[in-house]
Order: C-alpha cells, then sequence, then structure tokens
C-alpha cells in the first residue's frame, strides 16, 4: 500500500518534470506527452524488469497512464501563462528521485536482497526515469552534472535500509531515505554542494586520441 | 501468424532503415549490420521484456537474423549504386514504425490489459527501434523532430484497438492501424503536418541555469 | 564455473574502464562509482534480461557490488598519482569486450539456442556495458568510431561456437573466443585496422532534409 502510493506520487512528480523539459524544449502536444509518460515510468519499469515482477507496475493499471495525463496537461496549463522556473523542473526531479528511489530499495529490501544490491536496486530506479527524459530531450543528464544527484539517491537508499534493518518500520524507513534524498539534492541545487573531483595531472595530449 | 508476419515485416523493414542511416554515416560493413540489427529488433524486444514473454521473439528463431543480415547487404548493395535518398529512409521508418506499434497493440491486446496500456504497448514498440538507431548513431531522433512522429504511433495504436474491440476481426484491425500510422507520417513527410508547439514567454534567462 | 569467473573478472575489467573514462571527465566521487557500476553490469544485465535468467547475476550476490567498488577505487587513486593514458582506457574495455561477449555466447549455446542468436547475445552482451558508459558520460560510442569494434566482438562470438560446436571443451572456446576479441582490438588500436566503409555518391544536399 505505501509502495503503491510511492510509485503513484513518483510517476505523477516525474510526468510533471517531464512535461516541464519538453515545453522547455519546445516539443508538441504529443511530444509532451512522450516525454512526461517516458519519464514516469522508467525507473519503475527497469525496477520491475530487473527484479522480474510481472505484469511491470503500469501494465496492468489504468491508474497510471491517467496519472500522467492529467499531470502533463496540468503542467502545460500552467506553462502557457506563466514561465517555467528552472528550480521547479529540478525540484519535481528531486521528489520523482526521492520517491523511486526510496520504492526501488524498498521493493528490494523485502525480497531479502543483499545491502549492496537493495541500495544499487534504489539508486537504478530512482535515476533511471531523469535520464531517460534527459537523453530524449537532447539535454546532458542532470545526473552528469557537477552536483550531488546519484550521490543523493546513494545516500537516500542506505538511510532507508539503515532504519529499515533497525526495526524502524516500514513508514518511518521510507520518510528518511526521502528527506536525505531532497535535503541532498535541495542543498546541491540552491547552495552548490558538491563532492571532490579528481583534476587530472596534464592530459590534454590524451584527449586528442582517435 | 498474422503477428509472426507483422513482426518479420517490421524487421525487414526497420533493418533497411537501420543500414540505410548507417550507409549514410559511413559505418563500416559491420556497422552496418549492427545498426540494422539494433534498430530492427529493438521496439520487438522492449515489447517481449515489458509483457514477459519467453523466449524473446527473435532468440529461438534463426529467420530473424537471417532477414535482418539480407535486408542490410541487399540494402549497402543499393546503396553502392545509387545516391540514398533521405525520403527512403524516413518512408522505411515510418513502415517498421506502423508494423511494431499494431503488432504492440495487438499482443497487449489479445492479453486483455487496459486501453491505455495496449496504446502505450504499441507505441513504445513502435518508437523504441527508431529511437535506438538514431542514439547510436548520434542523430536527433526523428521522435523528437517537429513533426507527427509519436503522434502517429499513439493514432494507429488507438484505431487498431477501437477496430478490435469493436468486433472487427484482427486482419481489418491490423490494416485500419497501419494505414493510421503511414497517412500521418507520409503527411507530416511532405506536407509538414505538426501539431500545435507551446511557445514560452520570455524564457531565456532560465535558459542560462547552472 | 567458468562462467561465473567470466563474469566477475569482466565486471571487475569494466569497471576499471568506465572508472578511467568518469576520472577523464572530472565526474565527481559518486559518478566515478556510478559510471564504474552501470559499465560494469550493463552487458550483463541485458544478457540476463534477454534470456529470462533470474536472479539477474548481480543482484543476489554482493560479490558483485564489492568488485566494483574496489575496483573503482583503486583506479582513483592510481589517477590521482599518474596521468591516464588513452590507451589504458582502450585496453580495459577491450578486456571487458572479450569477457562478456565470450560470457553471453557461451550462456547463449548452452540453452541451445540457434548460431546467429548466441552470436547476436554474444555481441550485446559485450558491446552493453561500454556503450551505457559512452551514452552516460556524453561521448561519441567506441563502437561507432571507424574502427574494429562490434566485428571483433562478432568474430570472438563466432570462434567460441566453432570451437565449442567442435567439441573442443568449455574453456579452449573460451580462451580461443577471447583471444579473437582482443587481438582484433588492439590490431584497431595500435594498427589502425578497421573494415571498408562504403562512401556514398553525391549525398550533400540529402543532408539538408528537414
Amino acid at each position: 500500500m505505501i509502495l503503491y502510493t510511492l510509485d503513484l506520487l513518483g510517476v505523477a512528480v516525474f510526468a510533471i518534470s517531464g512535461a516541464l523539459m519538453a515545453a522547455r524544449k519546445e516539443l508538441d502536444l504529443l511530444g509532451v506527452v512522450v516525454a512526461a509518460t517516458v519519464t514516469a515510468i522508467g525507473g519503475g519499469t527497469l525496477r520491475d524488469l530487473l527484479l522480474d515482477r510481472n505484469p511491470i507496475f503500469w501494465i496492468a493499471d489504468p491508474t497510471y497512464p491517467t496519472v500522467i495525463l492529467v499531470a502533463a496537461l496540468l503542467t502545460l496549463l500552467y506553462t502557457r501563462r506563466a514561465r517555467v522556473p528552472e528550480g521547479a523542473l529540478r525540484l519535481a526531479d528531486a521528489g520523482g528521485l526521492a520517491l523511486f528511489t526510496v520504492s526501488g530499495a524498498a521493493i528490494a529490501a523485502r525480497l531479502g536482497l543483499p545491502a549492496p544490491s537493495v541500495v544499487l536496486m534504489g539508486t537504478l530506479t530512482g535515476c533511471a526515469g531523469g535520464l531517460l527524459r534527459d537523453v530524449l530531450c537532447n539535454e546532458v543528464p542532470l545526473i552528469l552534472r557537477r552536483d550531488v544527484y546519484a550521490t543523493a539517491s546513494i545516500a537516500g537508499a542506505i538511510a532507508y535500509l539503515v532504519v529499515w534493518r533497525a526495526g524502524g518500520g516500514e513508514l518511518p524507513a521510507v520518510l528518511v531515505g526521502m528527506v536525505f534524498v531532497i535535503v541532498l539534492r535541495v542543498a546541491a541545487i540552491y547552495r552548490g554542494l558538491h563532492l571532490p573531483t579528481f583534476p587530472l595531472r596534464d592530459h590534454t595530449k590524451d584527449e586528442e586520441g582517435p
């Protein structure tokens, strides 16, 4: 039940982020719906494929397409009247990342998978939708920009797992995991939080390799 | 039986479109075969993965690789003797889009899935092969250009579903669905048919976000 | 047992190649780990999805994430102290290509699939990880550059299959297949080996199509 709610919310939030990106790219009406759909179902579909869950979460349930369509159309109506702030897109994306990270981790944890796989499933589930959106819309994926993105997802999945294994119960674990993701993302967006990079010494010559 | 024929035809047509694109990009011989293969099996493979159909349609049947290889080599022979018109690539692509859209929708409809999922499966199956081809060949995906592409696929899937649910029989439904896709694509290519876009008011400042 | 060793080695080698690419791109610490992970598990995950093997090879076995993490961190330590030669990246990639090509072909052969599917599975398994790495890191995929890449993978899969079907035993077939891939890749990298391309006559006008 909690997982179903997480999925629905994640689908709605990622649909909005996909629609916002498509609107910014001035795609046509259906392009907006397609971008919203792919962003919304990408992460959960990968999760269900990897864990061999059948049927895939959206296939047998007409609620999901309905939610996506409504979210995409409302987003479009809104963007016709107002500018799309860059921040709105990134906040919607942060929400989707949090929801799907925790949903992927929660499902993997219930299957009794080892801890690294739980974290990896959470991260893949969280990141896949936004990555697909960015590749489809020909943007440099958010995940690759030099701020905390996959890191936030990994931290959230670990936080979820720690609370859940410590017997904290499903709902608190979900909330703690989501808070970790969102706080880290917001800090990255507004405070420029980032991990150390690894500048390499003089490798300009290599760049010219064939 | 109808579905098997659709799949084989779709595979042949998408193999041609993949080989044409690779030849234009001056990929090497095997690059052409690889592009043809990925384009040809991409959509159907996604369909079978999502619907948990086993084995994947091409895995246990040597007919498919044979068809792909023959189609790719014939295309290469042809392109050595003549210019590759942009139109040929787009027509082959339209044919593959029509065939796989209807095949995805038909298989989903037979499984008794709800209408939105039937349409979504048709669209994903139709669009995945060409999208993979374009991403692999480093082209802006046809699906993203400002003409009717995913729209044509969605319209075809809906048309198929309407005729099929109305008791029109398998073959008429297939034909109606395909005609919708092809007519819309041809209109988009030659008449510049397109959906309205949503120009945004003054968002230039946002474009400069980090 | 041989297959498990192949998988572990392939994972380690592709993890190094993913980490090297990420370090060159100056991704952050977790970005490096994510790139290493996606590169390392991409090919085998596609293989297991297509062949409906459950669970996916890394999901129930904590050895894989551990190997990936150690390989990524050692690579980072190394790149902090020394320049990353272009050659190292390509050699690690060639090793991963060889290992996963043979592992994909071997698993498909044991399932009794027809020969073209065995070769195709080997090629997809071998190429997917590196392709994902390049797409994620926004590089032109190695597979598309004008040297022998997919060709090496196809040749290795065929070599494996020939030895295996001739009753040569598992280990010799594996070794022969890997030698084919690596020799062809090294020849392509250092000797400029490439297949003929197919230059097209005067198609400049087509390039300007809509």
